[in-house]
């Protein structure tokens, strides 16, 4: 029925508009704070076409040829008290030749925009939709597409995921606490191969059929707004896919970056803030192709700008998301990335986004960030950034290293350098994603490791990420086969084992589960956790204490990394200590009467909320 | 005689002066820009005593008591046209007693003030004055001190050494090319144990006299200067030693920083800039006491601010010091060290100071230094650091160590984190000091690494400062027994062997002293080396390429980390090769023809000055 449909669209279009192929935006709405939009416009020969339109409100400011003969680029101009409806272009080619294209103006929607975006009260689960839920096996292949094999047990291929899939598990998710949800990218990815993680978009306005379609996305969008979960859109503004139909037919020669053999970037972040950099170091860093499947976008160019800018503005009124996360950060154009969120914030000033900074040091990774005072160059508006700096220092607390800069006290160090951020509280903190080792591995499956990390992440500023399956101690590393992008089990039919219900789990995928069950919905109820400030205390043999305290909590949260059990003399924490009489142990819910001294279990992370 | 005469010098101080023992700063001069100065007047209760002055121009404008009645603090306006002479103080108790004390105002002396500063067109070279030479055996033991004890085999004993040594090996020096000589501090320590270090001075106005006193100082400076080189004094804020007689018998209780039980500073400099620091923590940090035989200074007390800073303006103007380098930088108060830094520079606007910076990361570096954006709070006025980041990562490098941000890569991040600094050519730049394992150790005494290090010493940005006795492969490790402060052989006249001259030295220690020689004095010619800009490129196979390049010249530098020769393209250097057609190797003086390949010998550094 669905490839049926499919190759009944295509036909359909060929036959009615002619020379047009393509308009994209597909659509675009009345009342928005921009009036302006560029329309690309893909044909046969379509550049030697005038085009007039007689809608009222509706102005055809400039109409753009570039160097390929097939697009047309229109800077329309959308009067403030235009109405929405069906706009008719007119194209001429003054040879007789003329033919009528349609294009809607619709009203904006406003029931579904929550627009509040992702901040610190949220818990985000990450989740690679190939691989987590097959929703609708029906669309696991679709005729016509690149890559049609599906093979659950490789790694590189297709699996079968989908977004139904998402759908049908939300209460689970939120039965975890989880309160938003970032996808990897959703978009078409119709490459030959390993099209399933969708960082090689072929299409801008279509989620890919195999996830479900844009029905499928808008439908998950909608029933989790219903729950209370935000969703977060994986945006990818430095590459597409090689079977992108701009790269097989490119508008213009520096659509892209183009180099006389294949060039990869340096991935050297530091070429960006180098005062000493060599040129050529820095063209290749930020123009070099991410991948060889991967053409890398010419920021520089506007009609680029535009193609980018207006498909996420798109994204955001026609499905509601609620935030973005923004792929390899560091390889953009940072003056492009600055009006990218001019314009995004302009339009929806509670849109919020963090970029991937994949880079080394926190002054390296607050370079990029708003407001910080370290670029002299540029302001990149940047919110956010997925926080690799407490990424790699919490899991080198957990792996055991000790020393006067490594351990516990590099993760004491990382967080007092947060004085380089505008604020750092706008970071996303991680145990794992879908380019890491699981984080289960990496400490070396240590159970009770696994709850001091956890206890970490969602007791320490920022924004706490997931990702999916670490909370039922799912495994592997990331190097040499990429097996941390398993299938969640039970998301398909014919899976064995469905641990999304505690009768699937086993005894310890269960402690798991309900240990960051407690915690992710005592955070969700006590905002001390989520916007509480922050007093931390130099370690001392390997204990690490931290309190999170507004005008109505305080929670203290003791991190004992040694091996065996440790009484710990209070004394030296009175400053957060005074007033307080006892305690409540969040995780075990016993209550702490002493506050002189305590005993903290080899490995285990306490958290108590004080009490007067 | 020298002993004879000190006890003279006591015996008539006592008699004469009747209850005052002290005034400090021991004199003063007319014709300051700052017409103010506090005068510290110690006396068995000199407190209970008014003071006054006839001298024209003189103003007591505040008699100030304290909780001992031994100290008064006199603030004195001296008007601007007031001509030297001798003050004479008039004390009375009110109840018969009275007595006058002199106090010279001096003229400028402006004949030995060179006062350029010290900047990137110096090398500097640091000497411990214990254990350099020993120019005058006499003043080997001084009768009446409290460490008596001379044992040139233990590290921890004094040896001899003094400032008549260093200025005897001048010639030494200039040879080497050194433009500028770093002595560890030489205020007299007269404490019982481990004197010979300097750090825990007893006296503020008096160089040691087992060094030499005041006028073996004076003495070096002013021949030092009529060889072109700098004399840079090392200056201790954050402590004295426990037999300063301000400690002994205490001007106030905050004279000093007081716990309940001996507290020692926590070492850490994060909480410094720590956002989420406890007040305990930077308390201890900044309060506690370095050593328990060095006194943590109360530099919020006024007295004490003017204590410490008169005295070292009191040594520019007296001895004609051309740079100062500030000991644990980071332990201090930084609004004292703003202040301070103000106070020096209003008094002599070319004077300079760079400050020893033990800390962790550039950012947490640069934080300490003027006009650095990162640090909110305050500026701190420091011109330069004493650069660890640079010494760890050149160290990294050279001790064989590869990877995606090790060896060679992070000497590369390293310096592209400048972008944090205002400027970091201020930075002193170094292998080894009196505290460090000296670099021939720590290089594992790898002669190819060694001249490539110093290569790198040489021409990366800053001011390259040396280790005494580095130039002749000194060694051994810090840990655990100090030996990396021995004598340098040929300082003492009993020595059996004579490294001053070429003919003591080993062949190896020949090549050694030439090629630091060679380099240094190449330096001292070649402005391109000193005020040039630097441009880096990404190290790729454990070859790193920079360049140093001015309006006049261009030099190459290329460090080959691996242990085997490596033919390398240099198509990828056009950007600072075009215009160039070959080149001259500084070290060997061999031309280079070629500047489309190059072979780089394993391990080695090429120094290449580019030709048209």
């Amino acid at each position: 029925m669905r490839v049926y449909f499919f190759f009944l669209f295509l036909f359909f279009a060929t036959l009615s508009f002619a020379q047009v192929q393509r308009i994209e935006p597909m659509h675009w709405w009345v009342g928005m704070k921009n009036p302006k939009v560029q329309l690309l416009v893909y044909g046969e020969n379509i550049a030697g076409y005038t085009v007039q339109t007689a809608y009222s409100g509706v102005t055809i400011e400039k109409v753009n040829k570039v160097e390929n003969p097939n697009y047309l680029f229109l800077d329309l101009n959308i009067a403030e008290q235009t109405k929405a409806g069906q706009v008719k272009f007119e194209f001429n080619d003054g040879k007789g030749k003329k033919f009528t294209q349609a294009f809607d103006l619709k009203a904006r929607r406003t029931d579904h925009l929550q627009l509040q975006g992702v901040n610190t009260s949220d818990f985000i689960y990450l989740i690679m939709p190939d691989r987590f839920a097959n929703g609708n096996p029906k669309n696991d292949q679709v005729k016509g597409m690149n890559e049609m094999a599906v093979h659950r047990d490789s790694m590189y291929s297709r699996h079968g995921g989908d977004l139904e899939g998402v759908t049908q598990h939300l209460d689970y998710l939120q039965e975890l606490g989880v309160t938003a949800i970032w996808l990897n990218p959703v978009l078409t990815n119709d490459q030959p191969r390993t099209s399933y993680h969708g960082y090689a978009n072929t299409e801008n306005y279509h989620v890919d059929p195999r996830f479900g379609g844009n029905e499928a996305y808008k439908k998950l969008i909608d029933e989790s707004h219903k729950k209370g979960i935000k969703i977060i859109q994986d945006l990818v503004h430095n590459h597409v896919g090689t079977e992108h139909f701009t790269i097989k037919d490119m508008p213009m020669k520096d659509w892209v970056h183009q180099w006389p053999t294949y060039t990869k970037t340096n991935y050297r972040e530091q070429v960006q803030m180098d005062p000493y950099a060599a040129a050529v170091d820095k063209t290749i860093m930020v123009d070099g192709w991410f991948d060889r499947h991967m053409p890398d976008m010419n920021q520089e160019n506007p009609f680029v700008r535009n193609y980018i800018t207006q498909s996420h503005i798109w994204w955001i009124e026609e499905a509601g998301i609620d935030g973005f996360r923004l792929d390899t950060y560091a390889y953009n154009d940072l003056e492009y990335m600055a009006e990218w969120a001019k314009a995004i914030t302009a339009e929806y000033p509670k849109m919020t986004y963090f970029g991937e900074t994949w880079v080394h040091g926190v002054p390296n990774q607050a370079f990029f960030t708003k407001g910080n005072k370290i670029n002299q160059g540029i302001d990149t508006e940047l919110q956010g950034v997925t926080d690799f700096q407490t990424y790699w220092s919490i899991n080198d607390a957990l792996n055991g290293k000790s020393g006067w800069m490594e351990g516990l006290t590099r993760m004491y160090n990382t967080l007092a350098s947060d004085y380089l951020y505008e604020d750092a509280t706008r970071n996303v903190v991680f145990l794992d994603n879908h380019d890491l080792s699981r984080y289960y591995s990496v400490i070396g499956e240590d159970f009770e490791r696994y709850k001091s990390g956890i206890a970490w992440l969602l007791t320490t500023r920022g924004i706490p990420q997931f990702y999916y399956g670490t909370e039922i101690l799912m495994k592997n590393f990331a190097d040499p086969d990429g097996k941390v992008r398993e299938d969640f089990p039970g998301g398909w039919q014919e899976d064995k084992v469905n641990k999304f219900v505690a009768s699937g789990r086993t005894e310890q995928e269960n402690e798991a589960f309900n240990f960051v069950k407690t915690l992710a919905n005592y955070r969700k109820n006590n905002p001390v956790l989520q916007t509480g400030k922050l007093m931390q205390y130099i370690p001392e043999n390997d204990i690490y204490v931290y309190f999170r305290y507004n005008e109505d909590k305080t929670v203290m949260i003791i991190m004992n990394n040694q091996k065996e059990d440790k009484t710990l003399d209070l004394a030296r924490f009175s400053q957060r200590l005074d007033g307080f009489t006892s305690g409540i142990n969040i995780l075990s819910q016993e209550k702490v009467d002493n506050l002189t001294s305590i005993v903290i279990p080899q490995q285990k992370t306490l958290v108590i909320e004080l009490k007067k």
